[in-house]
């Protein structure tokens, strides 16, 4: 697991975020993207990223060039009709993203609102449907990352799958070590990206889909490279990207995907961020500092601590000290309270986070905050 | 520069292309997204390439992550106003592929076809663009990849520069190698992409802007991930990408344009090239090997040659073959004559191409397919 140093510091960020050695030195080489090795590479992980959804059977992988909101703009351009409506619970700031998606698509649009700290209510989701029957698709986050809530997915496939509706998962900072599992689950999309929970490095997204939509959705979207029904005709009659692959970001993805197998795929992976998350949280409880949300609905990734309460303090500062130990943190993003962000995810284990929180009670010390407990 | 091995080939094809070993090395480590170390990486790689078409006083640079297309895309739906309508004169796929993001846009479009061996022609552009009043922009590429043909960039600009029209040029497989100065060569809007002829690896494009038209584009977009506006807003109040960058496909570019700056500049790498490109037409020439287009059009970057006209060859085992001697090619993509493209871009020179051209001869010979010269 990787160490920290001032030189190349640890990453306690929600991705990108600290990849293996093997895993970058993956890049090392260059592909062509018309050759039968690389389109290996790609049919390889495509497969590996279904399985790892126990989604085979019932879905496609459509991988997407771009960051992971080019996948999830992809998913709803493609997946819902330009006369489709789509339900967006909203608890944090990537449901607005999707919300903000559907309406530069032109697509209808609801939302309904909860607070920062509030997980997203199963039985708020049944009423709405209840009361609106025009509501074709609803579009919701898994975790939340801008405050680390794990909304409850499964309660709210049920409800969907009861209406008859179609569900559309934004999984890209859980995917590969929260259980997803299509069997039990019912989704029509879900979507993530190379260099979240996987360990790859950012470039390219995915989105699992439901093969008889995928089949249904042609003509659907808004754009040419956001098309993921001809990105798939196309990869399914040539094994072919249609446009150029980050080939680089491809083959370190399927390094990073062969180490989360030999770690024990998902349950490991789930099993040591859990582990971060909870020896985090207890650290920076002994220093007095406290995490925002209730553990209940804390997902293992990615951790909001509240700012210490001291004149000394200040972000920026606190950051640059903490960078100076080999950690960088993360900003916070609410808009109320004064927090900053400590990811769980990443290439690094019980060590890492112990060193990570040492240098964190370093600084304090450096900076002469103290916190009451 | 690079040595061939069937490990790890060469690859003489237009992007991904062969990088420089100290080009992916920069891979080798994790920025944070946040980080003012990789935002300085951000703003010194935006400067340097508004550098080498002379426009820093008068464009801006915008980056997009995905690969060439999505830039392209992204251009013409911020661009191109709703009610605009683009003329695109045509030879070959790429100009194909504008018309056909300007029809997924609803951007009003119309084309001018030229045979596939053929230069677009300055004079047809000023006939058009005085038949009909109502277009307001005019789409080009400069180097056609899918042939090899290099187009009169100059004088076409010219041409719509006199008729007061908005000209926007993909460049993607000509940017840094073939002279394109934004002074002499009016341009509102230039494309091009991390893979190319700066050699860095595939995951990024980027538009040249012109300042005064980019001010003038919100609202225009068609999707939130390709609004170039959007993108530009928030990177110059934060130093930030919007989204999640591809950190190390920017981190391999910034470090590809310091060797592009290192060697010289545009002047050297588009010498480099088209000694490649002589010596690559001349050598095959000598084996009976004749290129497809008149001299006087064939860009440095690419070449298209004849298949040869012989009972034992075909593209798949002929590529097959010249693998194993370390070499990758390219398929053709002429819809009449049968053809292969070798490129003369990436990370090598006179010896990378004679070793090239001896590969090929070495294969002609085992596959005993004896062309009369
Ligand atoms: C839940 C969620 N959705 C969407 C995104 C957007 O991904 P990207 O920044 O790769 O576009 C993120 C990024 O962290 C995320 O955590
Ligand atoms: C002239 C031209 N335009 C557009 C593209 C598309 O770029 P990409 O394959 O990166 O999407 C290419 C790719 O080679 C090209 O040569």
């Amino acid at each position: 697991m990787s160490v920290a140093t001032t030189e190349h510091p640890v990453l306690l960020t929600p991705g990108p975020l600290t990849t293996s050695p093997q895993t970058r030195q993956a890049m090392l080489r260059d592909w062509g993207s018309w050759d039968a090795d690389f389109n290996q590479i790609t049919t390889r992980v495509r497969q590996h990223l279904l399985e790892i959804a126990h989604a085979a059977q019932t879905h496609e992988c459509v991988p997407l060039q771009g960051s992971g909101t080019f996948s999830v703009e992809a998913a709803i351009g493609t997946i819902v009709p330009r006369n489709g409506h789509v339900l967006v619970p909203m608890n944090g700031a990537y449901c607005q993203r999707i919300a903000r998606i559907c309406e530069y698509l032109g697509r209808r649009v609801s939302t309904h609102s909860y607070a920062e700290d509030q997980a997203i209510s199963p039985a708020d989701i049944d009423r709405l449907l209840s009361a609106d029957a025009s509501i074709t698709h609803v579009a919701v986050v898994h975790c939340e990352t801008s405050t680390g809530i794990l909304n409850p997915l499964q309660e709210i496939a049920k409800v969907v799958h009861k209406h008859g509706k179609s569900l559309i998962i934004d999984a890209m900072s859980s995917f590969g070590a929260v259980e997803v599992d299509a069997r039990a689950t019912p989704f029509d999309a879900l979507i993530a990206a190379s260099g979240k929970c996987i360990e790859g490095v950012p470039g390219m997204g995915f989105v699992l889909v439901r093969r008889s939509v995928l089949e249904s959705c042609k003509g659907n979207a808004h754009s040419l490279v956001l098309d993921l029904h001809d990105q798939w005709v196309y990869m399914q009659k040539t094994t072919q990207w249609r446009f150029t692959p980050p080939t680089h970001v491809v083959a370190a993805l399927d390094q990073a995907l062969q180490q989360h197998r030999a770690e024990g795929g998902l349950a490991a992976r789930g099993a040591r961020y859990a582990s971060n998350c909870r020896q985090l949280i207890d650290g920076l409880a002994a220093l007095g500092l406290k995490s925002f949300l209730p553990r209940e609905i804390q997902a293992p990734i990615i951790v909001t601590i509240h700012a210490p309460c001291h004149a000394n303090y200040n972000f920026q500062a606190f950051y640059n000290a903490v960078k100076r130990q080999g950690f960088i943190l993360y900003p916070g993003k609410l808009t109320t309270v004064e927090t900053f962000r400590v990811g769980c995810m990443g290439h690094f284990g019980g060590e890492g986070m112990r060193a990570a929180i040492a240098a964190i009670a370093h600084v304090l010390d450096e900076m002469e905050i103290s916190v009451a407990a």
